[in-house]
């Protein structure tokens, strides 16, 4: 029950020696979501020993080069590499051409299937589900059409206690019902007897959240889409007294984040989309901590674990 | 009087965790050609300190992925950094449309200008050409239309010798014809002097070059093109127990390379393009040797310098 995400890339704009482009791998129980894919993504792949073919999904926040020029390279990989399975992939409109050059010119051998969903929505918005987890995109403000993705699991089903099914001689049927949410309601010559979900069920964990908050300037919307979510990943491309620069260019100072974590009431804050300018992180550590003390850096090859959470009834 | 070869990545059509797609750098007497352009290659600059803004030419072989998919990076690199200057770029004619479709849809901002040469020719020809160098180049028998690229010194105009100078009393004029490579003739009424060229000046240094073999099969001709070269990069993307491999996919083995790099002459081989299936690189640098002893492997991040060769006449 894995959900981890992998850090691929933190720089913005610029990479440096040290900074790859945008690009994280989101592992949820097993399936791997690449989430933009800034030049490198597939090398940065290799480092962390991510499978090509393992990828299933594309979440593409915006065509700003910076987040898509690993596309093309990691597409051409699935291809050499003998993929034929779909690939899903979550992009703005403004995509489809980029897809469709890259097919009509690179695209010669690819025996897989690109299955592109064009993003469009005003608030989240859910865009893909499968019985465990569900994918949702939101948009953001930033100089295109932008958009952010939250992932987190659906309610699971109840699990029947043990001594439940022992106790109450369960039928196969009335595990059934209590697993769906059900109370079970027993009749005979007797009368009614109710076993309740609540005392014959549990939840075996509390569903786990992501959100992915690619380049933005930061808005009043923002906190309440991504409220709650267990980790929070915020651009941050510069620190508080660039504050200017970043509004100029529709991104995010540190503390913008910070604050929206706050707000949201997240779990736990992971910044990056780092201004080149800057080697030297700790001052992005610093003022982020002073709003939201759980905030951590984005590095390169770094994972951050979101760990089961039970739900302590049994 | 540089003339190094700076390598920026050396896998062939899968990059790996170690080894990027094909990129050099070329500073010849401080000018940077950029020979193509792999995913990464604006890292591996970074990484090897070569300035964005000084490379002023680009050579691309071909455009398959791993020899250029590494160009939108940097050419949007470049236009962020602020270059002005134009961008001379020599590549098939098949590179018009990718470049056209970048310049479409990222290359808003862009403020320099990109000078595109369509290589077409069936031998070596001279493409560019300085006061002190010149750009050939050839074709190749690649799967799709593919180029190498010959970097050559020009004939360095004479220098005179101080103690002509001093000994015959030259004028300017006189070492200016001296210079030109024309013998000296004083007419005088005592009758004709002539001071020979031979006698009063020398050339400062034999002209270096370098050839880029890029994806090719052997033939024929090729050796004769890059005759006598101070360093020949050549791909070997295969050791010699693949040669069917090397021959269906329009390849050269190692065997291919170290046997061009003899017939022809050449200083020194720098061979790389090396299938992902190696990671022990030892039986390319063993298989070519025993052909070609003086053979390297390429490596990131690795330089080769050809020293300036001295006439050795003062």
């Amino acid at each position: 029950m894995n959900f981890t995400l992998n850090i691929l890339g933190t720089a913005s704009a610029l990479p440096t020696s040290e900074r790859y482009s945008s690009a994280h791998v989101l592992d949820v129980h097993g399936r791997l979501l690449l989430i933009d894919c800034g030049e490198g993504t597939q090398m940065q792949m290799r480092r962390m020993g991510i499978s090509f073919l393992k990828i299933d999904t594309v979440c593409l926040s915006h065509i700003h080069g910076d987040h898509i020029f690993g596309i093309f390279g990691l597409l051409s990989t699935m291809g050499m590499l003998g993929r034929t399975s779909v690939l899903t992939v979550f992009a703005p409109p403004a995509f489809r051409p980029v897809l469709d050059f890259f097919l009509k010119t690179f695209g010669e051998g690819l025996r897989f299937g690109i299955d592109l969903h064009e993003l469009s929505c005003k608030e989240p918005e859910v865009v893909f589900r499968t019985r465990t987890i569900e994918l949702l995109s939101f948009p953001l403000n930033h100089r295109i059409e932008t958009y952010g993705f939250i992932i987190r699991e659906k309610e699971p089903a109840y699990n029947v206690k043990k001594d439940s099914i022992a106790g109450y001689g369960l039928s196969l049927a009335e595990i059934g019902t209590l697993k769906r949410g059900e109370d079970v309601v027993r009749c005979s010559a007797e009368g009614t007897e109710t076993i309740s979900v609540a005392e014959a069920a549990y939840k075996p964990y509390v569903p786990r959240s992501y959100a992915y908050c690619s380049d933005t300037a930061p808005f009043s919307a923002l906190s309440g889409w991504v409220r709650g979510v267990d980790l929070l990943y915020h651009e941050a491309t510069y620190p508080e007294d660039m504050k200017d620069l970043a509004v100029k260019t529709f991104h995010s100072t540190v503390v913008d984040a910070a604050e929206c974590a706050l707000e949201a009431g997240v779990g736990k804050l992971v910044i990056g989309h780092y201004s080149s300018r800057f080697s030297d992180l700790s001052i992005f550590l610093e003022q982020a901590r002073k709003v939201f003390p759980d905030t951590v850096l984005a590095h390169e090859l770094d994972t951050v674990e979101i760990p089961l959470k039970k739900s302590g009834i049994r």
